[in-house]
């Protein structure tokens, strides 16, 4: 049975931690710093794998797979280009682990090193341009449009379980181009098949933008984002697309012959996404009531409890029921997108006829796994024929006759899908400001994001750090660019940028 | 351009390195041993995985995910166990790199070692059971049905690309049950979702039994096989259902409360198959012309080559086309199976109209690559309003009326993927005998399986394999059992057993 969730106001991270394990989504493994991710929350990432997919595979990419170690000079040539890359990686120096003299303990066999350590990949663009620089010759194999789905691992000392697990799964594209303007093509574009995704299935509202020069990644020439506001006011990086212009090409020495016959470094872009996601979607979203999940990436859409003594009163419950769900085994929950036209997903309903377990154990379990919409029934009601339809956004409960069910259950799920897009929206909204002193820019930041003019120096970004621990999130796309003074220096500014507190 | 294909009675293994390469599924990558899976095969690997994880969820089966590493202390667990348990394993000892002291190379911090060494998963089941201990307290929570998918890492000494890459992808299946019965009643289950699969997919035919005593995996009651003939005659063994009997809950301490309230050890199954199916698929049925894929698995149905000297010639071809795509994108290729009724895949078309590549090298790219079918298009068929239709498997090309090219298809790929599994049924079939003595058991088993008496010690068996090379692959379940005298020891024995050589 679950725990009490640790109030919001007070330690959200805990918050988040109670919440994953009353939904029973995920545990601590045995392996420090590993979890094991359990079958609800697995199967949240497969519907979002799925999706995230064929979007993908809409926009002309396919998927490849890269090993999962690296040798680790391949990070020795990295590391003369790239200042402060992050170095807590599991490393592999043996090969082969023997029986100790007594037969008792396995041990490492220390004739088993490996000449040249491997590295568990933190991330694979390394290997992934290695072989890239075999596979692109000419403009007539430009572009190069690969997608991974993969494990990595990374040991971060600031590792928190659930939110930075050392390992997890994630997706990272990697694409090679002909020309620096369709790289920039490819990397605003990807960024908008991810906001379509976070906005019309995760239900999250966001800002999309570039990144200032100083808080771009280390590659890029430039690095493109969306934000999104947590329910603590803050900002979550869980989605980053990058135009890395020439830059990769020339660290791994890939060039190819352009159509004027020249040798030339190819163009790049890359991004990823995790199951972090999950992070996003339950901070996005959860009430008083914990977790809650958009019935786009639910598991389970609808749970029926057939309530009945007898097994012929259950037979006769669950009969009553019957046409209803045929009708939802033919028809699907569409979503719209704009990459995948309708994206249409198959009702998943679990009928709880466990005879073990009393109605009430059930309710409790389903509301906890936020389950959308619930069918009590019992067998009184058959008379009147009409069952109990309880909505787990608004814990209502109302008496459905059965001829109205699939209608029903199918306008409430897209209702839910939408009213949660339209809550997220209007609460980030209502925490979105303005602010043209310091003064105000500190106080907002504490409630909300902040639209204030930025001289456009690291200097004063930096200021603003160090001293109220707030960043420039983005320079959002779809706000209007005016001169003003930043508030902060006083010196002169071109346009506003986003201002908030972070992970 | 490919190279010629070594032929099949030269070097098998060569021939096979050969088909990955033309074929351009896999290459070689920087890290020994380990692979790249290039775009086709993965999209062969996902249609397999696709397949497969709608059946086990019809069968009511969940994913997970547990950690890539396992704490080196849960082997020697183990190895109190199991003689010849797989040592070849990649062990990480060390998480952090740093810079040297010129800053010029990254090397291993030796602060920062392990406390314990991290395996990284040859296969799960310690890991996997270490949870499930927790998991499984009562009767209720059985039976315990989890899949998962992931890479898994063997550093084995025979190695050898494609067919043994140290990493490989797989899924892995360990279920928990309340009573020896159910155990074995979901082992064998399973073996006919996989039969199914192999049957209607990847149409390979092949015989179903059980392994004797002395050839079942160490931890098993019992294990469920089956056999297919590759074109050399050999078995190849790529899949296997185990029954664990108590076997793993008595090692990792698994009990639960059972009905009459006893506390008793759960029992168990597990059961795998791996990128490894690649090997059968391309071994069962590659013709001279090399890879032959079934549709079913087949990442194109169709290429369309349009063929032609202007855009408006171009456009004007593939309008012709147009309603034809229209009606292959409402309808779908369905595969009978037992497990999901019919399955049902999209029929996925690719249009070729790359205007940089002649016809004649797209002809022989989408060959090499099996697309089952192709439509060359010239503007000067219009006027019979014809297109050039080709079929991989016989080779013939054939005129079609537009019109008719619908029906065509559609037929044709259903015909494609029954032939192939008749063709392996026949081939099959024709290269099994009987064998009364041991000079006739010699001489067949060089060209195929061999159905011989066996008096049921693990001394024959032995005896033959050290002779003759030849193992017991498995105690067919649809042969009639008749009682006889083994041919090698002459003593009496209660059925026919398949003999045959493997890898």
């Amino acid at each position: 049975m679950a725990n009490k969730l640790t109030p919001r106001n007070e330690d959200y991270s805990q918050r988040y931690n109670d919440l994953v394990k009353n939904a029973d989504l995920a545990e601590n493994s045995s392996v420090r710093w590993c979890m094991v991710i359990k079958p609800y929350w697995y199967a949240i990432w497969e519907n979002i794998r799925d999706v995230l997919d064929a979007m993908f595979k809409a926009t002309g990419h396919q998927n490849a797979y890269f090993p999962l170690f690296i040798p680790k000079s391949f990070f020795s040539k990295e590391a003369n280009h790239v200042e402060g890359f992050a170095k807590e990686c599991a490393v592999v120096t043996h090969y082969r682990l023997k029986n100790d003299e007594n037969w008792k303990w396995i041990v490492v066999d220390p004739d088993a090193k490996l000449e040249e350590e491997l590295i568990v990949r933190p991330t694979s663009e390394t290997i992934i341009w290695d072989s890239y620089r075999n596979w692109i010759k000419s403009h007539r194999d430009l572009p190069l449009l690969i997608n991974q789905w993969a494990n990595v691992v990374r040991w971060e000392m600031r590792t928190r379980l659930f939110l930075r697990s050392a390992e997890f799964l994630w997706q990272e594209w990697h694409t090679a181009h002909a020309t620096a303007e369709e790289a920039d093509i490819e990397a605003r574009k990807m960024m908008e098949v991810y906001s379509d995704f976070v906005k019309n299935f995760m239900a999250i509202y966001h800002y999309k933008g570039e990144k200032p020069e100083h808080e771009k990644f280390a590659w890029a020439v430039k690095t493109y984002t969306f934000e999104p506001m947590m329910q603590d006011y803050k900002a979550l990086q869980a989605w980053t697309s990058h135009n890395l212009g020439q830059n990769f090409a020339k660290a791994f020495d890939v060039k190819f012959t352009n159509k004027n016959n020249e040798l030339e470094y190819v163009y790049a872009t890359s991004w990823w996404v995790s199951t972090r996601l999950m992070w996003g979607l339950i901070m996005s979203h959860s009430d008083d009531n914990w977790l809650v999940l958009p019935p786009a990436l639910a598991p389970i859409h609808l749970v029926i409890v057939p309530i009945a003594k007898t097994p012929e009163d259950k037979e006769e419950v669950l009969n009553a029921l019957a046409p209803t769900l045929e009708k939802l085994k033919k028809e699907k929950l569409c979503i719209n997108s704009q990459f995948l036209e309708e994206y249409k997903i198959p009702y998943k309903v679990k009928i709880d006829d466990d005879d073990q377990k009393t109605p009430g154990w059930k309710f409790n379990e389903w509301e906890l796994k936020w389950v959308p919409l619930r069918i009590a029934i019992w067998k009184r009601d058959l008379e009147a024929w009409q069952v109990e339809l309880f909505r787990r956004d608004t814990m209502e409960k109302e008496m459905v006759k059965i001829e109205d069910l699939f209608d029903k259950i199918t306008s409430l799920l897209n209702e839910i899908q939408l009213n949660m897009y339209k809550k997220h929206e209007k609460f980030t909204i209502e925490h979105t400001y303005t602010a043209d002193t310091y003064d105000e820019l500190k106080e907002k930041v504490e409630k909300g994001f902040v639209l204030a003019h930025w001289d456009g120096t690291k200097e004063t970004a930096m200021k603003v750090q160090d001293e109220i621990k707030a960043t420039i999130r983005c320079l959002p796309f779809d706000w209007e660019i005016k001169e003003g003074i930043d508030p902060v220096s006083g010196k002169p500014s071109k346009r506003r940028v986003i201002y908030a507190k972070s992970y």
